[in-house]
C-alpha cells in the first residue's frame, strides 16, 4: 500500500538540500513502518557525505526503530554505483526493508534502473514513478547534466514593464526592489555557479555572492572574459571561488589573476568570443547542475542565440523606462515572428512591488 | 443590521452592466425585507432607461412584495438630480423604504452626498461606504470623468517577453494567442471607446470592434489622425460610430470621410500632432468613462509622456523577439532611473499561453 503523502514529505525533505547537495541531486527519503508510522527521515548531505537513504536509515536506528519490512519512499532511484559513497541500494538491501517506492529513475544513463533492479532482485517490492514530475522539478539541472553533459542555464533579468534593463547611460541600480533582489539571492544560493560577462564586471563591479539569504555554501562565480580584461581589483575576485573563462593566452594577465586567487580556463573562440557550446561543456564537466546567468544584454543575447538558455527568471518592475533605455537581450537577426523562440510560463507572482515570471524554453 | 453579503450581491448585479451602462456608472441594487429576504434586484440599464434602484423597486413590485421598511443596498449613492431619468432618491423616499445602504458616494461634485442627505432628511436610516473599494473598482472611469472631466485611459499592449511588439518589418500578427485576443475584446466591450492612431490604421487596417465576446453595444472607435490620412476604404470606417480626431482643416478630406459616416473633430495641435490634453478633454465631454488605447509605440509613448495613461493592460507572450524588433513605447528623453514613471501591479494571470498584467499609475 503506497501513500503518496509520504512521497510529498520526502520531497519536502529533498528541498532542504536545495543550497547544499551540488554536484549531487537534491533527494529526500522517508521510512515508514509496516504500521504506517514514519520511523526515519533524511535528505542528501553535502558532497562526500551521506545520501538521503543512508541519512534516513541512520535516523531510524538512532530513534531505536527496526526498518525490517518497512517501506522506503525516496525521491530518486537509490544509486547503484560507487561514487564518493557506497551504493545506497546495497544499504537498503542489507537493512532488509520490505518495499522501495521511488519518485523517478536515476538519470545517469550508465546506472538508470539498475538501483531498483538490484533491489527487486533481492525480493524487495519496488514501485517506480510516484510523483515523478515533482521530483524532476527539484533536479532539472542534475538531470540535464547527466543526460546531455551540460548544466541547466537560467537567465535572470530585472527589467521594467517596457522590457528595459538600464538607462542609456548604464544606470540600472536599482530597477527592482529589495524583495526582488533578496529573491534573486535565493536563486543564486541554489545554483552551482553564477555566471556573468566582463561587461557587467567593468560596469557594475558586482560581488555576485549570496548575501540576502542564509547559505552554508557560496556558489562558484564565473566571468566570461574573452579578452581577459577583468581588473585585478574586481570585487568578484574577493574570497576566491572565481573562474575566469577566456579565449586568449596572456601569461602576464594569467599570472596576475591567478595571484588574486582566480582560476583561469581558456576555451576555444568563436568570432573573438568564448564559444558558447565549449563554455557549456566545460561547466558540465565541472559538475555544475544549475548555472544562474546575471549578465548584460550582450552575453544574454549570445547565450540565447546559441540555444544554451533553458529557463528565464524575469523580475518585472512596475516602471516605464522609455525607448532610450537598454533592452534585455542583444539578439539581432530575427526577421519573422515565426522565428521567435517559444517559451512556457511556469510561475508568476508578486515579489514585493515587482512581478516575478518563470518560463522555460519550449522544446516543441 | 447590515449584511455585507447583500452588498456583494449588489456588486455582482452591477457588473452585469459592464458593457452597457455608459455614460452612466455600473450600479447594482438589492432590496431586502425586514425579515432578511431578498425581495427585489436590479442593475442600471442602458442610458435613458432605469437606474438600478428603479429596476429593483419594479422587480419587488412585480414579485408582489411591499418594500415598506425594507433595506436597500445600492453600490452607488442614489442620484439626487434630474438627468435623463428622475432622481432615484425620490423614488426610494416615495416607496417608504426603511434603510438605504450605499457603497460609495456619487462622485459628481455637484451632487455628492445630496442623495443620501435627502433620504436621511425624510427619516430613513442611511449607511454610507459599505464595500467602497469594490464599488469604486467597477467605476473608476466614471469617477475620473465626474471629478476631472477626462476619461480613464487604459493602454493595451501585446508584447513578447523581451518587451517587443512587432518585428522590424512591422509584422505583429499575432504575438499573443487566441485566448489573449478574446480577452482583449472583453476590455473593448467594457470601454466607451477604443482609440488608435493613424499609424496602426495604415499598417494593420483594424476594425477595432467587439467580435470575440457578446455585447449588445459596440464601443465608439476613435482614430487620432493629425494630418487626416485615414483612407476612405479603412475597415474602421465600416458600420459607423467612428470619430476621426485631427488638427488640420481640409474640407475635401472632411467631406470624403463624412460621406463614409465618420465624425470629424478638429482639435488644437501641439508640435503638429493633436494635443493630448485637448484630446482627453474632448473625450470626457463626449461622456466617455473608459477608453481603451490600442495603438502603436508612437501614440502610446505620446499619451504616456503627456501623463494621460491611467492603466496598463499588458499581454506578455512567451516569445523572445530580439533586439531588432520594435519596442512597446516610443518614449525618449528619460535620462535617470528616478525619472521613470511608477506603476502598481493590480492583477496578473495566465490567459491561454500568455500572461496578462494589469497595472495602474502610482499617484505617489
Amino acid at each position: 500500500m503506497i501513500n503518496p503523502e509520504f512521497m510529498h514529505r520526502a520531497l519536502q525533505l529533498a528541498e532542504r538540500g536545495l543550497y547544499t547537495t551540488t554536484p549531487n541531486p537534491r533527494v529526500g527519503c522517508v521510512i515508514v513502518s509496516p504500521e504506517g508510522k514514519v520511523i526515519g527521515e533524511g535528505f542528501t548531505q553535502p558532497a562526500g557525505q551521506n545520501h538521503a537513504e543512508i541519512q534516513a536509515l541512520e535516523d531510524a536506528a538512532r530513534r531505536g526503530h527496526s526498518v525490517e519490512g518497512a517501506t522506503v519512499y525516496v525521491t530518486l532511484e537509490p544509486c547503484a554505483h560507487y561514487g564518493r559513497t557506497p551504493p545506497c541500494c546495497d544499504a537498503l538491501i542489507r537493512a532488509r526493508v520490505g518495499h522501495v517506492v521511488s519518485a523517478m529513475q536515476d538519470p545517469n544513463p550508465l546506472v538508470a534502473g539498475q538501483g531498483l533492479a538490484r533491489i527487486a532482485a533481492e525480493g524487495i517490492h519496488v514501485t517506480p514513478n510516484v510523483l515523478a514530475d515533482e521530483a524532476l522539478a527539484l533536479n532539472r539541472g542534475f538531470v540535464k547534466r547527466m543526460t546531455l553533459g551540460t548544466p541547466l542555464l537560467r537567465l535572470k533579468i530585472a527589467a521594467s514593464l517596457d522590457g528595459r534593463t538600464a538607462m542609456a547611460n548604464g544606470e540600472s541600480q536599482w530597477i527592482t526592489g529589495d524583495a526582488a533582489r533578496a529573491d534573486g539571492h535565493h536563486w543564486r544560493a541554489r545554483s552551482c555557479a553564477v555566471l556573468t560577462g566582463i561587461g557587467t564586471v567593468l560596469a557594475d563591479d558586482p560581488q555576485l555572492n549570496v548575501r540576502a539569504v542564509q547559505t552554508p555554501r557560496q556558489p562558484a562565480r564565473i566571468v566570461v572574459d574573452s579578452q581577459l580584461r577583468t581588473p585585478s581589483t574586481a570585487a568578484i575576485l574577493r574570497d576566491g571561488n572565481t573562474l575566469i573563462v577566456t579565449c586568449i593566452a596572456d601569461p602576464g594577465r594569467h599570472a596576475e589573476l591567478l595571484a588574486k586567487g582566480a582560476e583561469i580556463l581558456a576555451l576555444p573562440a568563436r568570432d573573438g568570443h568564448v564559444a558558447p557550446d565549449a563554455l557549456m561543456e566545460a561547466l558540465g564537466q565541472r559538475g555544475y547542475n544549475e548555472v544562474l546567468v546575471e549578465a548584460g544584454s550582450r552575453l544574454n543575447g549570445a547565450l540565447l542565440a546559441a540555444g544554451c538558455v533553458d529557463e528565464l527568471l524575469l523580475y518585472l518592475a512596475p516602471k516605464v523606462l522609455g525607448s532610450d533605455a537598454r533592452g534585455m537581450l542583444d539578439l539581432p537577426g530575427l526577421e519573422r515572428l515565426a522565428d521567435a523562440s517559444q517559451w512556457v510560463f511556469d510561475d508568476f507572482r508578486k515579489v514585493g512591488d515587482d512581478l516575478r515570471v518563470l518560463a522555460h524554453l519550449s522544446k516543441a
